[in-house]
């Protein structure tokens, strides 16, 4: 623990190293399953083997480097090293860039626990549309369906693509038994926020405690549409009034539950300036740390929608896209990562994600925590993503430090 | 005025006639410049021949059915046959069928005043997306700008497929001469209502006093796009929801001033379900009868937008698309149609029309005054467009009575 100093720099220094190999003027390249992406991959390989590891790929692309220690058992680091398409430079290979670092410093005495530090395949879903591709495959949760009739935009299928870099897709789920095999007892990812609350709280690092869940629909709302000119306004069956107002109360919702309401997606039809709509499509992404309030407030929604519905003589539908429970990390390794936070920082900050991560998928089978390190802007997802270094360099030292409390606790 | 009921049905029959002639599964495929649109146009130049009429098609692509009367000064009556692809029977049709049913009652005796029933081109601007075309350049108003280097969606220019129906757009405007030559004192125009407010209100037909003004613009909403879980909603510069709040308190206008307003195009950027927008872009179509009252409307929205923008910490933008002040008909004319509504129906009903007409056009440069008939659940621009043949007679025959008294006042 001596040269953390040393060490944080190391990563701030390697992370760009990266990202000068893999960005353009638009921003990170590292789309899963392009040669970008394989030449993140290559890197990484490289300096984990230069640190003392052995690589190990898994069924669904994962990489794993090793460093074995007294017992078996195993704690795992990691993250992800694909971006999206005009990504961020940290997003992802931060948890992967700190790992390799930790390479470097239990190579040098063998830990009490083996050490791996995994990269996971496909995080981000740019190229199919499914993401935690790799750690849901890890956990055998990921569902070959999803992906095995798609062409990328290129006209390309998943089963061809990803054959180009040694993955079978039919058999991608063989990833969990070769994890059990790793007898893993913890998972730390190390990320950035992608959001603004830590900017705000003026906070550099912060312990993630869990990841909010999600329901996702779409819904529809159906009137009757006519022209601008001769229907009054009582007589009007607007289906993008509906729509409007329901959205206006989602917000309500969501300030009243504590949780988050967005309407992402609009959509009407005729989509003419002369015709009041008859149709409108809105997607609604609904967020909270807390089941019940979850429940509460997707239940509230079908009241507003229902209501708005009838209000402006529309009908309404509700289609689900996507649905997951939040995810609560483990308790010990919530503890633990406060203490690393409060040694370096001198204070504690928790926080829960919004975004999903490959944590959550390790959260189903070991004690999972995340590290949060701020985001300027609260910016992520383009090329204007950024950590100041000094933010960077004070979690990386925070994250050495739990990771030394883990493996030797 | 003898044999009105027998007229008014001749106007039924020839309505079908046309309609068997030039529609499909569908619906009516008038659309101008089209081979069906030449086949109503020979369809009606045949009939008003046999009527006793001759022909003369002006610069723009008009017909002018012509009775000679004992005056040069000539009472115009006309509507378009073009219609919307997959458009109604009667929408512009019926004004022009109307047309032929007078020319056959005054070629039997000679009228006071000289006749023409005009058949106006491109009143819906289908191909080239600028309506009332016909009418506008016979009153020297037609932009030739607007067209010139549009393109059909099959890539055929205004100039190639108008010169196939011997129209040179460059010119289109010399109509206007040829319309001053003709020295018409009225225009009498008879349409469907295309609304649901005389059906509401359980009348056939109605005298229409004038027709609103417009002012259209798009609204452009300019937030900051971020993640759907990571932004807490008090940090949000949401685009859509300025735009929502925006629409709901137009509608409030709409109602307080007695007008109209219309969000009919919607479209948000990224439009993803996982991020909230930062971009938002809305049309706002409003109409109001009276001038002063639309200019109030568009300076109110223009303050509730300025609102929402600061509420929602966006910025606002707007663009015109298009701006006419409000038609008000000439009042004899409207006295005359009043009466003969009384005389045919027993009562008087009179409105104003919300969509434009050729009529707005001709009201321009002499006299004019429209003539409605009721519209069955307010629908048109569709196949399901329609009316009963009971009303179509009772309207014809008030519009005959019309006529009459204006030929012989």
């Amino acid at each position: 623990m001596d040269n953390l100093t040393e060490s944080s720099r190391r990563v701030v220094a390697d992370l760009r190293e990266l990202a000068n190999l893999t960005s353009d003027e638009n921003g990170a390249q590292r789309v899963a399953w392009s040669p970008t992406w394989q030449k993140a991959r290559d890197w990484f390989s490289e300096k984990a083997i230069e640190a003392g590891a052995t690589i190990e790929i898994d069924a669904a692309g994962n990489s794993w480097a090793k460093i074995t220690g007294e017992s078996e058992e195993s704690v795992v680091i990691g993250s992800h090293i694909d971006s999206v398409t005009n990504g961020g430079w940290l997003d992802g290979a931060l948890g992967v860039v700190a790992g390799l670092e930790i390479l470097r410093i239990y190579d040098k005495t063998k830990p009490a626990k083996t050490i791996y530090v995994v990269t996971f395949a496909d995080e981000e879903g740019v190229v199919y549309g499914s993401s935690v591709m790799g750690s849901s495959a890890a956990t055998g949760n990921f569902d070959v369906n999803n992906i095995i009739n798609r062409l990328s935009k290129d006209g390309v299928s998943a089963k061809d693509l990803l054959a180009n870099y040694h993955v079978d897709v039919e058999n991608i789920n063989d990833a969990k038994a070769q994890l059990e095999a790793r007898k893993m007892i913890a998972f730390l990812e190390l990320h950035i926020e992608q959001g603004p609350v830590l900017e705000e709280m003026n906070k550099q690092v912060a312990c993630v405690y869990g990841v909010q869940g999600i329901e996702r629909h779409m819904i529809e709302f159906t009137g009757q549409p006519a022209h601008a000119g001769s229907f009054p306004t009582l007589m009007r069956k607007d289906a993008f009034l509906a729509a409007a107002e329901a959205t206006l109360a989602f917000r309500e919702v969501a300030l009243k539950y504590d949780g988050v309401c967005t309407v992402g997606k609009v959509s009407v039809e005729p989509d003419v300036p002369t015709i009041f709509p008859g149709k409108c499509n809105i997607s609604l992404d609904q967020r909270s740390i807390n089941k019940d309030l979850l429940k509460a407030m997707y239940e509230e929604a079908q009241n507003i929608t229902n209501e708005m519905a009838k209000k402006h003589q529309v009908e309404v539908k509700w289609d689900e896209i996507y649905s997951i429970d939040p995810t609560l990390f483990d308790e010990n390794l919530v503890k633990l990562c406060q203490e690393a936070i409060i040694e370096e920082t001198g204070e504690e900050t928790t926080m829960f994600s919004g975004p999903l991560h490959d944590a959550v998928e390790m959260a189903r089978i070991a004690p999972t925590i995340m590290m949060f390190v701020m985001s300027k802007g609260g910016l992520s997802h383009n090329k204007d993503e950024d950590t100041p270094d000094v933010a960077i360099e004070i979690a990386t030292r925070a994250f050495i430090r739990l990771v030394d409390k883990v493996v030797n606790k």
